[in-house]
């Protein structure tokens, strides 16, 4: 984190405007509360705005219609386009395996690598693999038998790509992802379960990012697809022949059963499940924490639920949840006073 | 895939009836609707019948009790066993490490590994241990000391099994699972944490199969145990002493809480929770998604929930909880025409 | 586990007194209801006296005030701690590489590694890293450029630390852990996710204990902090930028969403969901199983539910809904009886 800029000079990189003094030196990237002198900061949000006079950071990345700020600010149109810019522009350099092939990496001589590839320490590409141009595959990474990476990924420590798997271009997978393991397939049969043979691949198509630990699942025929663009977090399951679309966000902890169809732009919330063989539509949202989704969800459609339905109605039936105590004091108590009326009209009678 | 059939041939190794022309080729197997020429496919369920119209598959496998197909079929008994076959008949060769010991695997001279034994690359087995007869360690497996593989095992890339754990014959350990890491076990004492030692191991007995990620930690004292013929799917976290029955399902996400005991037969579903300590009986099932078990469940019995109860009378819980808001707004009302005919009444004494 | 010791000697290894023939040997350790002639066990709750009269154990270890037992005892004043210290003085030796470093091993020039630390086959240490006295390194860890990993910690297999990430001292972490991936961090622009650099680290204090397969993402900016003393269970995610302090308690299978803070002494239970950017205060509880915590939670508050609130008013919304289907009957029953009423006091006037 060496570099150093001038805030003019910053500003230009992130896409944004200087208000007040554009020369001052910039010299690294913090939050607000830990910035020291010489350091960038950003806000996002105005109820922060209080902590900004507090702060040393020497300037401030802002929205632009922010209001005063006590050090000079660069007023960005889109703050969350420009902060990761600012990220970028005090990036370290990538950590990657030299180019060329590490001498204690095992590479059947069938398979193609490129020869700006970088195979780290320890890796291991099986016969009929191919390792496209500038992807990076770092230290124990397996890639099994016919199994095809394209080109610019990064596969992070001890990933495993799995026999007969394909991965797009400009991939990455952080470590300890599995693909390509067999589904979970079993046909009950005198007293045990047999094992149904998964003969099918992944294919992760281009621009794809897939978390720590995730495992996604080979299909048992054809493939278990990862659409163009979707990003998936940490620790997520995806079951043999899944089908997911272009642009998705799979936040951490998901879990989608066996031939489910997600499509384009939908995003699923963190720890949700997702039964087996339903189709969930285009930008429809599942909501974080411990949705279930038993059913077709259409396209743009939100849900929640334990099972999910229709997100303002489950929000509705939480509020109404937590009054159900008093409610069922209000219900008993009007029991009681029912039968007073009754005997009383009775009487009356 | 480039095994090749006639119809009549397929029909006898999947066990099934040829309705039609029996001399047809067969060449591969895909979905109904992905299905091009030469390859057969199946449908297992009526309702996919009027998909048959459009395929172009050259056969399809289909219950016995199966109306009219547009091509020939093989009617079977019981279809999920033949299409577990029928995948089998087309089955590329599993992919392995060669027999022997690659030169790369860094192997105890005290550790007892058959000759014909496939001992992939990294592989490290380390003192005391054994690999018996006909398994096979892909690269990057971890075998600990005293650690004891059976027969024909396939244990998948960067697997771990710790030291003192045993795995019976024909198990496979799906990539970056870990048996035997130490429990979760500690004491409270001058504030802060003590290690409570786990000395105990893991048992896994034969026929097993362990997903992806699948965690299952070792025995305090005595071993976790994994009955035989039980499946675990990806990403389970089994706790110390747990101790699972013959047979069983274990789907993806489950968590189970340390010296639980779930009989033979049972079915856990995706993502439920069990706590520590309590006994699942013989059969038992825990229905998938965000079921949490805190009581014992006898044998036989279906629960759901959270916390989980009778399957049953969850359904109505659920089905009464979504008509919450309503109930809320008919008691509001009742309260005010209640306190009309009490006045009303009140009036008229 | 070939330790043998009177039960004198034993008593003054766990801190107890012994009730009965001090001179017998003891061998081992085991359950009651598995323990051997010359294997000493355990009783913690009152309720599994009964077990006793049964158990072969040639002592037992008990809670100082426990009653007659019909072999010798040892009472104990804090039996947690003293079967803790009874399990270390049965416990075989850790297992652990050779101290110095193994001929597969690749260690960047650069890497500054202690002498007498113990690096195992094929672990990998990048340029810039160091190792210090006393730690060991099991096979295939990764540790990346810049790392520091303190004295005396036990990474085993397969753990990958990455890049610029900063472990204490004492620290154990299980298999296949993963520290330092990037955060899940993306901007939507143009039509697609674009990736935001994670330029921060991961800092993990002195005494911590990480579980195997969990995952911890390094910050964007700054650091991902674990504090003095924290245990993390199996399979946990912790998103980017999250802070948590000394001597927390953190279960299998939880989830906690970016920049979260969590104070001292917390407990966060099994399966536990959190989102981003909340404050967990000092000594809360966050109760196990499917607790989602979208709110702040005050010091030493204990919270459960969907969205999590207060416990006891929780356990009340639980014991409430389970009669939800009884209270829709015996509303649809007063709407009838109000409206007879109403009728026949319409009547009336």
């Amino acid at each position: 984190m060496s570099a150093m800029y001038t805030l003019r000079d910053l500003a230009e990189r992130v896409g944004g405007t200087v208000r007040g003094d554009d020369s001052v030196s910039v010299c690294g990237v913090a939050d607000l509360t830990l910035a020291e002198a010489g350091q960038v900061s950003w806000v996002t949000n105005p109820k922060y705005a209080a902590k900004l006079a507090e702060s040393r950071a020497v300037a401030v990345l802002v929205p632009a219609d922010f209001g005063e700020t006590p050090m000079p600010a660069i007023l960005c149109e889109r703050v969350d386009r420009s902060v990761a810019r600012l990220f970028k522009a005090f990036a370290p350099e990538t950590c990657c395996p030299a180019s060329g092939r590490h001498p204690s990496a095992v590479i059947d001589e069938s398979a193609i690598v490129a020869p700006d590839a970088a195979i780290g320490p320890h890796v291991v590409i099986e016969a009929g693999a191919s390792v496209g141009a500038g992807s990076a595959l770092h230290a124990g990474v397996y890639v099994g038998r016919d199994a095809h990476i394209g080109e610019h990924c990064q596969l992070w420590p001890n990933v495993v790509v799995r026999e007969r798997c394909t991965i797009g271009d400009r991939v990455e997978i952080h470590p300890n992802a599995v693909l390509g393991a067999d589904g979970f397939g079993f046909y009950f049969d005198e007293g045990r379960h047999h094992k149904v043979p998964h003969i099918g691949g992944v294919k992760v198509e281009d621009d794809v990012e897939i978390g720590a630990g995730t495992c996604i699942d080979r299909a048992k025929v054809g493939f278990t697809r990862i659409g163009c663009g979707t990003k998936i977090d940490n620790l997520v399951h995806l079951a043999h022949n899944v089908q997911i679309g272009e642009h998705c966000m799979i936040l951490a902890g998901v879990l989608v059963g066996g031939s489910t169809r997600i499509g384009n732009r939908a995003i699923i919330g963190g720890q949700v499940g997702i039964v087996d063989n339903i189709t969930i539509g285009d930008g429809a949202r599942c909501a974080s924490g411990m949705t279930y989704v038993i059913n077709d969800v259409p396209a743009g459609k939100t849900v929640s639920g334990i099972p999910a339905h229709d997100h303002r109605e489950e929000l509705r039936r939480v509020a109404s949840s937590r009054k159900l105590p008093a409610m069922a004091e209000t219900l008993k108590d009007l029991v009681t006073r029912v039968k007073r009326l009754e005997a009383s009209t009775h009487n009356q009678s």
